[in-house]
């Protein structure tokens, strides 16, 4: 059996970051799914001036001392995409792929979806369009597949799906260089919108329309609403109170998904919160 | 007439620091009160884990950290202390002494009271107790007073007020030296409660009982609820939603003073949430 972590925090921006020193110092077993890199935003941002602390700093130099005190604190990040994640009552099973990790809470820190869902994508996720290629490649052995990829990551879940269906479509949504298996077919064009027709789907792009049997969209990240079915969203956020719970027991959220401003120390200060109340949590299930 | 800021935040710690930074980005006009030190609770810390970006920092120099940030984006801090705060509709009237200073909106970040009041002070406050010596020593002409003193500024009100009344007695609540008047009388002990019967105030202490017509109570922070009349306050905190507002239009609330978690982390994520509502509000009312 998988080791039962306290916590499962999903997300290595700064409310992620905030909550696991948290986790760590209060001595819960806990894991964070993330990119070591942190976060590709944080990277972009030019001058930060109102993270308290540290005057007129690069995003950049921001993420490396935010770096250096996870490192300090012994913490390492877990780089898996988690794509869905499912509450059980007692625990929570997140799934990356064909890895499975349990937890007895979690936290969302997945900042925002910056990547707009195409017309028709939410429509026929389930049916015909899928985020999770090792879960879903079997449905597709000899058929035809087209991939939408935006980021390099994603070329791993090609060639494996390369090696089961008859025919991939690869649409890169990053720049060159792509390192993946020749019998796949790149199109470097534009996506417009998903169309499902009896047993075909079309992927609609700018200049092209692949007609495929399905479609596989690899992503940073999956809106909080997939990622956790039944997780209560409001205003395009995950619905929380002062003290980060989300509508699931167990469940809790900080950070740019959780609601504007979408700011550094905002989003580190609700970690905070979030970790501690998932401590509670915790200790609370311990004493029933 | 005096100038009307956009914004006055009350409180030097954390929240109130963030708070003014976001004000200072978004060009607004503002006064922070506080203390220079910030605050001495920041002080008194001694390692710090869980503030990103810094790994185990001393309080003492998170809070030269932070003194350095405010000095880079050339931040003054107004040593004032607060005394009470009207809600005028469109503007707020803030007293300190003598003094007084209007804000169109306030951020309120006064941290937690850790002086609990004593037995019979909220009862008798303005029969007979009050928190400001300038505003009522006049009462006591060629009358008894005893002063509370919780630290070395209440030794000011204690000489303004020996010019007045005919007897002082001073209780410091802190360590020698003591800078005061010859004419007052210190008393080293610690108070137990206040009595008030027919015309005369008793402050009961340990070892002593002193009979007066008035008592000063000198504290570092006044209780949110005196602070500003109609604030509502929900087990022991202010009360505010998400968005850092209170249920007082144009009156906005950040750090311990909201509620737990008591982090440095928190409080700075939400003076900088509590900062951006309040510029918010600012530019709404301009449109009107």
């Amino acid at each position: 059996m998988s080791e039962r972590y306290d916590i499962a925090i999903v997300g290595s921006g700064p409310a992620g970051l905030s909550a696991a020193l948290n986790a760590k110092i209060r001595n819960k077993s806990f894991i964070i799914f993330g990119n070591k890199n942190l976060s590709s935003k944080i990277e972009k941002a030019p001058g930060i001036n109102n993270y308290l602390g540290f005057p007129n700093i690069s995003g950049n130099d921001l993420k490396i001392k935010f770096q250096e005190h996870i490192k300090e604190m012994e913490i390492e990040i877990a780089e898996y995409r988690i794509d869905s994640i499912y509450a059980m009552g007692s625990h929570f099973v997140l799934m990356s792929n064909d890895k499975s990790f349990e937890a007895t809470s979690i936290i969302l820190a997945t900042g925002i979806e910056y990547t707009k869902p195409l017309v028709g994508e939410l429509e026929f996720l389930g049916r015909g369009v899928s985020y999770c290629a090792t879960c879903d490649a079997n449905f597709y052995k000899k058929k035809r597949v087209a991939i939408l990829g935006y980021n390099k990551e994603a070329e791993r879940d090609a060639n494996y799906v390369s090696e089961i269906a008859s025919e991939v479509y690869y649409v890169p949504m990053y720049k060159e260089p792509y390192n993946i298996n020749d019998s796949i077919t790149i199109i470097k064009d534009k996506p417009k919108k998903i169309l499902n027709e009896s047993n075909n789907r079309t992927l609609v792009l700018e200049n092209n329309e692949i007609e495929v049997d399905g479609i596989f969209i690899i992503k940073d990240s999956i809106s909080p609403a997939q990622l956790v079915p039944g997780l209560l969203i409001e205003d395009d956020h995950i619905s929380v109170d002062r003290y980060m719970k989300t509508n699931i027991k167990g469940c809790f959220a900080a950070g740019d998904c959780v609601g504007k401003p979408y700011q550094y120390i905002k989003a580190a200060g609700e970690g905070n919160i979030a970790s501690l109340s998932a401590v509670k949590y915790l200790d609370e299930l311990k004493k029933k």
